[in-house]
């Protein structure tokens, strides 16, 4: 079987009820440690395996406790409250430290859901932007690997050329997609919902250190219409509200090509001025 | 010593290293259990009452895992890492069930963080909108208590008061304050993150039920410029992104009068259609 690298990436092996072991990948390593995003994948990956589990993602909060080492890690996922329509979920990703303890690196949260057809509308409309047959193809400057797994055609908003300090502004709009051909699933959407570069970076053109410290996502379509996007291209937008005293935050939002909204998410995340 | 109905809401007990009774107040009852946003702030003064607190809230996010029962529960709070600079927190609140067993009500987490002043840039401006004292005070339609524990000032999107079906939009913004006067302080500000009426119900014109599941606030300022905000108006602004099959999202910032932005805020709604 050729297995996807993303799905490599967040394999996890069962050790007991609703533990697991999993490995960093090099495929998506970044600055330190690695790509966020899978290992928020990872978590959600966790809730997905575990037999006990109804319905599907709703929402998804995770919190980067400390970097991940190269290496081994353990994952837990907990369902403590099972409804009529919900279930929620506790999951936390754990590494030995080298001294005979065991570290938390992660703790994460998650409500799955049984979704019915009723009424529903889109209130955030997907922006007026060019085909993606129109936009240029980006090759990005940075040498962390993750970045290798996505393609990107940046159409507002790149990473600055000049670092000069110059930004006046948060946004980027990019259309995205797996580099190597997927079909979308919620760990990939997950992934994706943390693709984009640091907002700091664009605001003030300037390449500090950053660090994710939480991240949300809030998922607006189930299993079978994110399947229906096959390896489509995504339109990512995303922006900061609010950048004070070491921390800012980070809004984004995710459409299929057909302009359906397919997830919105949120971040606070650390810079260093 | 005339302590504040909301300081009397959120009162914990600690009873062990990290662990607290409470019990909900029939001030802040809503329809079926109490008020979301003081049960989100009991859960944050938990941190906020731990012994071993470094820093101030950076990030909440609280999953409403059933309507809590009128009466006590217990809360715990637990530092799961210590970093240089940031703190993380895990807490739960349970409920006897009435049938010899122990209940999730809500599980929680928490960012805390050491705030140093550096650059710092708002880039979600407040819109501009008449001043408080040109917007008339609201009398709430709603038979609830916690309505009354808040002054409001509905500039835009108010609850419809015909039920046609007729909504085109999810947006309101509004000026609030607590009734009785009280400094703002992050449990405060929690509260406020929450106040706002159903989207949904502004968007159909339709009053179906609703029920938050998860809900994230990311705060922005620390407490000296809390505090110093006293008694004063916020202008709060929320709408949705999407309804889809039985769940809408709520994005919502809250400005001081001066215009700097203290907190931005989401949340997962179930309704019912």
């Amino acid at each position: 079987m050729n297995t996807h690298v993303f799905d490599q990436a967040i394999a996890l092996t069962p050790t007991a009820d609703g533990q697991y072991t999993g490995a960093t990948s090099p495929a998506y390593a970044n600055m330190v440690g690695p790509f966020g995003g899978v290992t928020a994948a990872t978590a959600l990956n966790a809730v997905l395996q575990h037999p006990g589990l109804l319905g599907e993602p709703l929402s998804l909060t995770v919190n980067f406790c400390a970097a991940l080492a190269d290496g081994p890690f353990g994952v837990t996922a907990r369902p403590v409250r099972t409804n009529r329509s919900t279930q929620h979920w506790v999951m936390d990703i754990t590494q030995a430290n080298g001294e005979g303890g065991i570290d938390t690196v992660l703790t994460a949260s998650a409500v799955t859901a049984a979704r019915r057809t009723t009424w529903s509308v889109d209130d955030e409309a997907m922006p007026t932007v060019p085909p993606v047959a129109e936009v240029s193809p980006y090759t990005v400057p940075a040498p962390v690997a993750w970045i290798q797994r996505y393609e990107m055609r940046p159409i507002e908003g790149p990473i600055p050329h000049i670092w000069d300090g110059g930004g006046d502004h948060s946004r980027s709009r990019m259309w995205v997609r797996d580099a190597e051909p997927r079909v979308l699933d919620f760990c990939g959407l997950t992934a994706l919902a943390d693709v984009f570069f640091p907002r700091v970076w664009l605001r003030r053109a300037t390449p500090v250190p950053v660090g994710t410290v939480s991240m949300t996502v809030y998922f607006h379509a189930g299993a079978a219409p994110l399947a229906g996007c096959g390896h489509g291209w995504l339109l990512g937008q995303a922006r900061a509200q609010a950048f004070r005293n070491g921390f800012f935050d980070q809004t984004a939002q995710l459409w299929n090509e057909g302009g359906h909204l397919l997830a919105t998410s949120h971040q606070i995340v650390y810079y260093k001025a």
